[in-house]
């Protein structure tokens, strides 16, 4: 055995028990994996990974993505031994109460973790975005001589990921993209947790990630260290298509339970894990133990990253010198701030006077002045760009005649979309968006919720958003999809009600950089409500504002509106007014918005003391009583919508401007 | 010419111009497909498919489901050529209120429609579900010699159906399933919304549907009637694996749109559709022309369906006298009744004095109880049956060892077990349930919508319901779940508090006969709430009972709690009525049931004048304020969960006995 294949075995199963004891501390975890996987991700991060554990956050590092997060012990590990901030102790208190090492990997929480994994299938196709993200700055901004972005994109993922929906839909866009820096390990060990993957899972994965225009490498034998060498130096030569390293392992390997869905998700208990220590020759005591060699060996991993990144660096000074205005472009894309003149213009787009439009016509309007002044807005739509009215114009395609495009085509896929699009957000350098009816936000919601989880700015356009589409019918009239992102936390929700709300709803959308918002757009026309400019649209940013009020003063009825429905709580208040009601009306484009303001503003918004509140929305009542309280009313759905002109459709499910001021009158009459 | 060859090509194109003369007198509307796939489905309805116009209700019928929902004037038109009860009225009156053509095709809107389409890919992954209930009831009753269940199950499917990634869930584990006779048609057109396919499509779906263990046949061409038919002949001779035909068709074949994303959505304009029917050769007047060699030809569908349903009862009844136990019981099953002793013996199960027992757990033992009586009760995990507890033991797996077993493996792939089925409902003869962690129901939505929408008995079993499953951490705790499966109409949400309930959530879900049910249920144990029998958990079929009380009259206060809470509140209540408060403890199982309760009843619960109400969920808060309005309180969780045991987690979160008392003291100091 040579000196390098010695510390080679140590350091595997290193990983291993360091993920075996901790699971058995923790009385809760998934060892299996660790135990089977050690040697692919080792191999990886010893020999190719290109990274700098004293900074996580060098913007051309490559990145590792753990898609079975499960296994979330093997990459603490790996993190522990390479020299990030994560000390043993923290792996001692592996799911515990504010560790750094909870479940499963959690971005933000944990130094060198990339994506919150967990749910199967999302970190496969996070990774996807994040090779996009290198592809596309790599193209913008590399020079003949100065490759200044230019980094690798790996995974591990398993026979769950590979089942998920969500993963082909990635798989098939990145094989359309020729992602050629994208290499992923297959942990395929034949379990899952029902038994044997032949249960549910008999497909020819080769052939089929062949059919999506990848480079399929083995089945290798997952122990064999130059074997994984290998192939991943055959990944790395293959520029032009993804590849994926078929790797044969066996789940918890080692232990008693070796091979059996048994390793995959319960400690080994003290027996088991003792029998598996010494299968391997690992000393049975004390847990967690690291020898010194490893520590050694693997700690290079410091010195190497801080040589790495030097000579980016220094290459980076070079490309600054030679290109000064792309290396400050870079930079500013990198750092995720916007330009210092960057919202300019938007107040100009929609001056009075300008026709009825629907909120996705001005949401492509703002987007569209938006892309001159902010050159990391990039994104697209899931087919549906004509019709969500999110192509950048001039812009170029992505993937298809130029890498620099900044318009993105998804396919059919929404929730590759949602996920390839939070994948850009975590790379860095990219504000990106998706777009697609709010019916199908439905298809997304997984790597929407990772997003809000993860606290990352990625913005999710929505458009056609309430019976008002009309005659496609109830399949693609949004009822219930409002409240249930609103339920969502962290995730911002904006229904904007004119032109001027949807362009402050775009300049909230980017300004908020701890969490994603959803942009809600109407198909039909809508009045602009502010009259002679747009000041009065920045209530927008406090989620809710007075729109009008027929006198001031604490009013005896609120009329509450938001998107499509806030001209009808306008009219309704006109006419109320008129009957002698003091109404306020009031545009809550934004609950979440709303509820982070204080008790102050909102008190003055919605005074505890008025009761006789209505809210109107083309979407299900229900959850609008957190305005209104059980005193008030909602004029809204209580059901599906159907198929005929959106005209009739508010008139037969009685959205109405006179259903609101019936309501109002009623409240009143019973106050 | 010959005749034959005549009459098809008047078929064609009369299905062609119905199409497009229905979407031009809508102004909204698809032509491409249809004039582009007609060719396809007019062979197979004219050649192959056996039903029967005047009884769509015919258990043995094949089953033809339309994918890309879109092209749903192609299947009115099939429909009322061949003699169903849809006037050419209903044609006239495509997309407009009331009529029996909405824009999708929906389910129970239309006689011979077997499922709502329109997001997609769930019509592919619907029909793998109707083609797993005519297998499983083909394995259990057919006999030697009498073949009582043996149908098709064919599809028309798109580009957008093959790129989302339930397609390829379902695909794979129909391959896996050997679903032989498993018919799809591809209409491979090479055109999506945003241009040509390659734009975010180039994968090569030959290789990926042979690498699912598909029988793939072509490509052929879409237009040559007789290729047709020897695929479709190929495919039936085929009995081990699905088949694809992939077809190569023209979107908006004839129009001067024609190949071109042009085609696709939008009416083809009045000189549009002239140009088409001049290059068709069909007359310009009038609209909605049906030669009546078409209507002859194609209605002897009426008379061949008939006999064909007649040549099936004699079957039936002459198995019927050689299987009268098997008869009746296939009778029992495919009406969709339940037995008549179904329920007993449920009361049994949790004697005064079990110990405290995860709801998951009870269910488990209530599903292994019901499956003595109920046999069309069939369902399966997306691999987590083992954390599920779904297992029916004793009753085999679906179609590893026995294709009567009534345990379905899913594998990883949630979306695709909610449209299987969805589509086993649909079906008949089955009463099929799915089961995942709570956390995953966002994986499913979209089918899960669809089964509400066309009111169907499927029944969601969600597992893992809370900051109860602990470890795993947030990405599997779920906390905007609820809420968000709540929001949508006309699913019944049901979190059982302990194991009476949880026997009388089963119960309501399956009496429920017109919607899906999703039964909410916990990891951790919960003590039985009932002292010494089950009678009082009855009143979760109101959805909400009063649990306790410390006198009879109207309460100070009143507590409400759902699932694993429900015994925070109880105890809360217990404590607050030690220290004088008159209170109530209402257990909620249900807001869908409680809300269907006559006024009296709720005004009986939870009484107007009483508003010091303090509900407690571990879920996010937000929709309580439904039942405790502005003046209440709810305890429960404001964000996403952590990583730590799940009591650190509850007392982390502050959900507690003593929050819950807090509350109270509170409200009512402030009342």
């Amino acid at each position: 055995m040579t000196d390098e294949t010695h510390w080679d075995q140590l350091s595997i199963n290193a990983l291993r028990f360091l993920a075996a004891d901790a699971v058995q501390k923790a009385k809760s975890g998934h060892p299996g994996t660790p135990m089977g996987a050690a040697p692919l991700v080792y191999t990886l991060w010893d020999r190719f990974l290109k990274h700098n554990p004293h900074n996580p956050a060098w913007p051309d590092r490559d990145r590792f993505v753990l898609s079975p997060g499960h296994a979330s012990m093997l990459l603490y590990g790996l993190l522990h031994l390479t020299g990030y901030d994560l000390p043993l102790e923290e792996l001692k208190n592996f799911r515990q109460w504010a560790s750094k090492t909870p479940g499963h990997p959690e971005y933000g929480e944990t130094p060198g973790v990339e994506v919150t994994t967990g749910p199967l299938g999302q970190g496969f196709a996070h990774a996807v975005g994040m090779a996009v993200a290198e592809r596309w700055l790599a193209e913008h901004y590399n020079r003949p001589g100065h490759q200044i972005i230019d980094h690798y994109t790996y995974a591990l993922v398993s026979d769950g990921d590979l089942q998920e929906g969500v993963t082909s839909e990635a798989a098939s866009l990145a094989g359309t993209l020729k992602l050629g820096k994208l290499i992923f390990l297959y942990d395929d060990n034949d379990i899952q947790i029902e038994g044997d993957t032949d249960l549910a899972f008999s497909e020819n994965v080769a052939r089929r990630f062949d059919a999506y225009g990848w480079q399929v490498i083995g089945p290798i034998d997952g122990q064999d260290i130059p074997a994984i060498e290998n192939a991943i130096r055959q990944a790395q030569a293959e520029d032009a298509r993804p590849s994926l390293i078929i790797c044969q392992t066996v789940i918890g390997f080692g232990s008693p339970q070796q091979g059996t869905a048994k390793a995959h998700g319960e400690p080994l208990g003290e027996a088991g894990l003792q029998a598996a220590k010494e299968a391997l020759g690992w000393p049975l005591q004390p847990a967690f133990h690291v020898p010194s060699e490893v520590k050694k060996h693997m700690g290079q991993a410091v010195s190497r990253g801080r040589d790495a990144e030097a000579d980016w660096q220094a290459r980076m000074d070079a490309y600054a010198a030679a290109f000064p205005a792309e290396a400050a472009e870079l930079s500013l894309q990198l750092s995720g701030d916007l330009p210092a003149d960057w919202g300019a213009g938007l107040v100009d787009l929609f001056p009075a006077g300008t026709s009825p439009m629907a909120s996705r016509a001005s949401s492509g309007q703002v987007l569209n002045a938006l892309i001159g002044r902010v050159h990391a807005l990039t994104g697209g739509s899931a087919d549906l760009a004509p019709s969500t009215k999110t192509h950048l114009s001039g812009y170029g395609d992505f993937g298809w005649d130029e890498y620099c495009g900044h318009n993105m085509h998804f396919g059919v896929r929404e929730h590759a979309m949602g996920a390839i699009v939070n994948g850009m957000a975590l790379h860095g350098g990219l504000i990106p968006y998706s777009a697609t009816f709010l019916q199908f936000a439905d298809y997304m919601r997984p790597p929407m919720r990772l997003a809000a989880l993860m606290g990352i700015r990625a913005v999710y356009v929505f458009t056609h958003d309430s019976i008002g589409l009309g005659e496609d019918g109830p399949t693609h009239q949004p009822v219930e999809h409002l409240l249930s992102l609103r339920a969502i936390p962290n995730l911002t929700v904006i229904r904007p009600a004119d032109a001027h709300e949807t362009a402050e709803a775009w300049r909230a959308a980017l300004l908020n950089r701890s969490g994603p918002t959803a942009l809600i757009l109407s198909r039909q026309n809508l009045p602009l409500l502010h009259d002679d400019n747009s000041a009065g649209a920045r209530g927008l940013h406090k989620g809710a504002y007075i729109l009008w009020e027929s006198q001031p003063g604490q009013p005896d009825a609120i009329l509450i509106g938001s998107g499509s429905e806030t001209q009808l709580a306008l009219e309704a208040g006109h006419e109320l007014a008129a009957a002698g009601v003091r109404v306020r009306v009031v545009s809550m484009p934004s609950w979440e918005l709303f509820d982070h303001q204080p008790e102050s503003y909102r008190e003055s918004i919605l005074p505890s003391a008025v009761r006789a509140r209505v809210a109107v929305e083309a979407s299900i009542c229900l959850g609008w009583e957190h305005y209104v309280g059980l005193d008030g009313a909602v004029v809204g759905m209580n059901g599906f919508g159907a198929s005929a002109p959106a005209g009739e459709l508010y008139r037969y499910f009685g959205i109405t401007t006179e259903a609101i001021m019936a309501s109002a009158h009623k409240l009143l009459a019973t106050a």
